[in-house]
C-alpha cells in the first residue's frame, strides 16, 4: 500500500516515460499550466519499452510510479504511450488515492470528440498498437467509431537521430502512413511521444484533410480540466525549470534535451533503477 | 571474487550481448566450432546498451558476466561491440581466470592483417565510436594503420525492423558510408553485431575493393584458435541449438531469432536482472 500524504495547490505534477519522449508531454503541460511544479522522471536506462514484453513493462511501470510518488506528487500523468497502453492499472493501484491520467485516453478521447467522418488513424510503437488499447479507448467513447492502427517502429530513431526533414524519413513514413491515408482517416493519432517531433513530416504525407491528434497536447488539457475541476491548480507565478530525474544520462542527453524542449538542459538528478 | 571451478573441453562456451545481435556471433561460432556447446545471454530487457552512459554499460556488464559464471563456462566471448569497448576489463574481472574474448579486439586484429592501404574504416553505434576503442586497439596491432570511424545509429532498428533492402535504408547508408568511401579505405570493420544483417547493402555502396570484416566470424575463428592452443576444443559430435537466457521476451523475439539465426526458436530461459 502506498503511505497516504495531504496534497495541497502547490504539489507538484508527477510525469514519467520510459525515456526523455515524454519531455513532450513536459513541454505541453507548461505551456498550458506555467505555474504547475512539473517532476519529471525518464528512465533512459530501460528505454525504449516498446519492444519489451508486459510483464517487464508492467514491472518497470510500478517501480517508475514510486519514484515520482517520493515527491508526493497531487497528479501522476502517464506520459508513456506503452505504459498508458500496457499497465495504467499498475500506476493507479502504486498511486494509492492520488489521481493518474494518461496520454493514451486523453488523446483517445480528443480524436473521437474531433473525428467527422468516424474513421480515426491510430500510429504508435510496436506495443502500443499490438495492445490495440487506442482501439479500445476510442470505441470505449463512441462505438460506432472506426479505428485504423499502424505500428511505426522506425520513427523513434529517425527523430532522435535528427533525420527531421530527411529523404529517407519520407519513404519510411510514406510507407507507413499511406495505407492509413488511403483507408479515409480524418483524424490521426500522434500514439507515441516522439512522433510531434517528425510532425511536420507527418502532415506532409497526410495532407490538410487530415486532423492531428497529438496526445502530449491532449493529456496537458485533461490534467488543467481536472486539476480545475478539484481546485488543485496552482495559483502561483509562472515556475522555473521542471525537477528532472533520469535513470542513465546518455552520451547525447543535452542533444536530445534540446532537441525536444528547445532550451539548454537544466540540472539533472541520476536515480538507481 | 568469483568462485573458481575446473573447466573441461566439455564445458559451454559462454556468450553474450546487450540483445540479440549477439545471435550473429553465435551462428559464426556454431559454424566454425560445432561441436561446441553455447550458453548464450541476451539481456533484452535493458537493450540497447549503445546510447548509455559507461556506468550503466559497465555495471550491465558485471551482471552479465555473472550470469554467464553460474554455468561454470571455458571461455567467454563479449558478442558485444559496446561492451567490448568500455567494459571488457569489467568481464574480465568478473571472470576471474576463465579466458574472455571480445569482438572489438578480434576485429580490429583481423582489419590490421587483411589492410593493404593501411586505411581502415570502422561503423558501430554511438558508443562503440564515440569511445575511440576500435581505433586505439588497431592502432595498438601496427601504429602506422590510420583508422577512419563513422557511428551508423539507424543501422540496428532498420535491421530489426527488416528494411533490409529498402530505399529508406540505402539513403541511410548512403549517407553514413559515403564519407569513409571517399576517404579510401580500403577495409571497413562492420564494428556492431547487427551489422551483418545489412551487409550486402553496406556491400553494395563501398564497392568489391574495400574489404569488410564481420567481427563476429573475427571473434569466432579467435575463440577456436584460443581452445586449440589450451587444447580445450570439444572433440564430441555436434551440438544441438544453444542454450539460449534472455532478461526479456520481447513480442517480436521469434521473428528476429529467425532474422538472425535462419532458423525457429529454441527453448528460452528467462533470467532476471
Amino acid at each position: 500500500m502506498p503511505k497516504q500524504y495531504k496534497i495541497s495547490p502547490d504539489s507538484p505534477i508527477g510525469i514519467f516515460d520510459s525515456g526523455i519522449g515524454g519531455l513532450t508531454v513536459v513541454k505541453a503541460v507548461r505551456a498550458g499550466l506555467p505555474s504547475e511544479r512539473i517532476i519529471y522522471f525518464g528512465d533512459t536506462a530501460r528505454v525504449p519499452y516498446g519492444p519489451k514484453s508486459q510483464v517487464t513493462i508492467r514491472r518497470y511501470a510500478r517501480e517508475d510510479t514510486e519514484i515520482l510518488m517520493k515527491h508526493q506528487p497531487k497528479m501522476i500523468i502517464v506520459a508513456c504511450n506503452t505504459v498508458s497502453a500496457l499497465a495504467l492499472d499498475v500506476v493507479e493501484q502504486t498511486a494509492g488515492n492520488i489521481p493518474v491520467i494518461g496520454v493514451l485516453k486523453a488523446g483517445a478521447e480528443l480524436a473521437a470528440q474531433k473525428t467527422r467522418s468516424g474513421k480515426i488513424g491510430v500510429i504508435g510503437t510496436q506495443a502500443t498498437i499490438g495492445s490495440n488499447a487506442y482501439a479500445c479507448a476510442i470505441r470505449e467513447e463512441n462505438d460506432a467509431l472506426e479505428v485504423v492502427s499502424k505500428a511505426c517502429p522506425l520513427f523513434v530513431p529517425l527523430a532522435e537521430e535528427g533525420f527531421i526533414d530527411h529523404a529517407a524519413t519520407r519513404l519510411v513514413a510514406e510507407e507507413y502512413l499511406s495505407e492509413l491515408v488511403g483507408k479515409g482517416i480524418d483524424t490521426l493519432v500522434l500514439g507515441c511521444t516522439h512522433y510531434p517531433i517528425l510532425r511536420r513530416m507527418i502532415e506532409r504525407i497526410t495532407g490538410p484533410e487530415i486532423t492531428i491528434i497529438d496526445s502530449a497536447e491532449a493529456v496537458a488539457g485533461k490534467a488543467r480540466q481536472l486539476l480545475g475541476s478539484q481546485t488543485m491548480l496552482n495559483g502561483g507565478s509562472a515556475q522555473p525549470m521542471p525537477h528532472l530525474m533520469v535513470s542513465d544520462l546518455p552520451q547525447k542527453f543535452s542533444e536530445l534535451y534540446r532537441l525536444f524542449m528547445g532550451t539548454e538542459l537544466p540540472d539533472v538528478e541520476l536515480v538507481g533503477v
